[in-house]
């Protein structure tokens, strides 16, 4: 199975940044084309006081810092020249996380998809949507946010493609900066088929696509998860995506890239299940040739051998 | 707001060591030197049991291991050959850390003041002194110390200058060897000042220079710490320096380089308040383009070109 | 003291993979043997389900995932090639450090020792075994585990030789996957003492040497723990080596390679106590010309200047 897309992880919540300018991505972008990356995903717009293109409507309402650069216009003109497509994700005030009501995320994106749309809808390569919001169980108002803004983007956009990346609530699934790496309360398979079947239910007529995390359950738990995962996508006619970590979640250091073999399992789980596209958070850091982690490179490597060899 | 100083992170507490010779110090200087730095610090000239400089004493009294390469001389050759200035750091005993009495400092300093200025006082480059000794609030015993060890210092080299770096207790002044990221109870703005402005009022005819830490705030808070802290300076007729930190408090690795749009927010705030010198902690590891982090050398060409586009 | 040996860290408990494929390792035996390491070892030959040879027997008896590439053939290879001995480290399961029964790792490796021998045995470089079960005190049934399992290996190979390496319980004998750097109920020197004595008594008709880590006390504990370690390896006739750590225990990255000034202190320390080899976990990561963390390759050259400065 191999990975067509990927996140790019500008604004980070817990990847250090690369600093790269044009120069470095557009490279980059072609470091993906080569190994058939065809999606770039804009992981979010902003992030609380952080965002990717000067929108005056962020700066005012939200207190949002002007930034250097429009990564959004750059990644659109990119992507045009490179022949991809772009998926832009919604902007994430942080309110969610902090007081656990999705209204917030509902109020600010409603204005910032009419302004995106407005700002760079007419580039080639404005492919679709992300609605960025993650969450891994029946939380409370999630549904119905992912159905309002999905019905939104596709309102605005003539019907473009919306997806979420959820993750599964399993035993790996523990913060970013905490020191432990597992924990002990996991969901169920019962539950979590329980729990997505009710949120499919909802969104299902304005989200497109799910792209699962596959980083936080065990390698021997992925085909149980994949095929509920793929059933329920099925029963709801929606595309069942995976969203391939490249990143190492056994580690102490919180992250680095993942050992080939761990990729590659959960790549084959996936084709396994019968999934549709495989899309990798993220190539940039964890994947790129140019990556500051010099494992990246060689993830590059052992990945391009991987699919030469599948496509013999 | 162009830095003009850097810390020179050896002995480090905190970040790993790089295990640089001469030939990669010298190749950092003209590094620094190209973007218009013109004072390096060294943090520390000990630490505990490990030390920058054969110093008999420290190894007798202290129990020091004998050092490798003589680091102090090597700094002031290279600042002598770069045309720079290089700042002594006293000794850290440890001690302060383990007891919260500053006295093991001044007992330990006191001889290792006289031994380096009679050593190394000659060097052309020997230009001031870094008072090691971190505190962010008014610790019982800090500002006598300062002062003490401030005017020893000034006695025995003619009146060279002397400086402080302080943190501000914010939600992220948390230990590195911690997986949180923030805390809860932190200084208000009026304590802050209070403090300060007694500590100032010790200090301020031995120390010349104050250069507050700059990452333990959040963005937004930036405005109001530094016009207090400018404020006060002026008071007391100090000079206002940022320590501009080039790592990323808010990431789960401790610590990689900051994404340059936080830098520059820093330094625009510091600009805004009037402040009088910028230095980092520091170029080496975050903003060098020979880091062991790659992602310095890209935070180096993202600087170059902001303080190039400031130049116009 | 030079060191003459290393571990090759695949499958890694806490060391984030490089993705090397064979020309990198090739390359990286090459770097060793240009610094005079004659011997590699294994570290295990699987942990839990992730293994490095196909072995049909951990595959159908464990649940191991089938490996990409059989490393051990490998290994040997390059080994050959190079002129090194290899050591074999046994099969870890895991299920030691979960239950704290020693009997699990005696059953899987049993057969382990004889498939292994079956198919690699007539490899030239074949040296040795490394029993791959870490301790640090004396364990309920870890020295009959040591026991069993080495004259086991003996009696397949005509009598090769087998070492353990094991840690001393200081304060810096902190889980990986823990964010603090020390603990304070340690081992003391007397108890260290008086339980591997115990061990040693029971394991030395079948141990051939011991390596114990030197990185879990402090440098000025060096001394005394290494000299009773050589007092006891001497009273039972068992080689005396030492595991001089490469990477860095006191940073909050978990971990980085050591500052050269460490390892220097180490290696001298053993020197002074008389041990037979020294040893390095390890070379690839922390000490390569080649390693994704650039500080390696400054560590390789201080080292190489060290050792030449010492064979003249």
């Amino acid at each position: 199975m191999k990975i067509t897309g990927t996140f790019l992880d500008e604004i980070s919540h817990d990847i250090p940044h690369q600093n790269w300018g044009r120069a470095e991505w557009d490279r980059d972008f072609g470091y993906m084309k080569a190994v058939g990356i065809d999606t770039v995903i804009l992981i979010r717009s902003g992030y609380r006081r952080f965002i990717t293109y000067p929108s005056p409507l962020l700066i005012d309402r939200m207190g949002c810092y002007e930034p250097p650069v429009d990564l959004v216009e750059m990644f659109l003109q990119l992507a045009d020249k490179h022949g991809m497509k772009f998926f832009f994700g919604l902007y994430d005030s942080g309110k969610y996380w902090d007081t656990g009501d999705m209204q917030h995320e509902i109020d600010a994106n409603r204005f910032v998809i009419d302004e995106v749309w407005a700002k760079y809808g007419t580039y080639k390569s404005f492919g679709g949507w992300y609605l960025s919001m993650e969450i891994s169980r029946q939380t409370k108002g999630a549904a119905s946010a992912f159905r309002i803004l999905g019905e939104q983007c596709k309102a605005v956009s003539g019907g473009l493609p919306t997806f979420i990346s959820p993750w599964i609530d399993g035993k790996k699934a523990v913060m970013a900066a905490t020191s432990s790496l597992t924990k002990s309360d996991v969901v169920s398979l019962q539950e979590h088929e329980r729990e997505w079947n009710e949120i499919f239910d909802e969104i299902h007529t304005s989200v497109d696509a799910v792209a699962f995390q596959d980083g936080h359950i065990d390698y021997h738990e992925l085909e149980d998860f994949f095929s509920v995962n793929k059933k329920l996508a099925d029963k709801y006619n929606m595309e069942c995506w995976t969203n391939a970590e490249s990143f190492d979640r056994d580690m102490p250091i919180k992250f680095l890239p993942i050992k080939f073999e761990k990729l590659r399992l959960k790549l084959e789980a996936a084709k396994k299940a019968g999934y549709d596209k495989a899309i990798t958070f993220e190539f940039s850091h964890f994947m790129s040739p140019q990556s500051a982690y010099l494992q990246a490179g060689h993830l590059y490597n052992r990945y391009k051998e991987y699919i030469e060899a599948l496509s013999k």
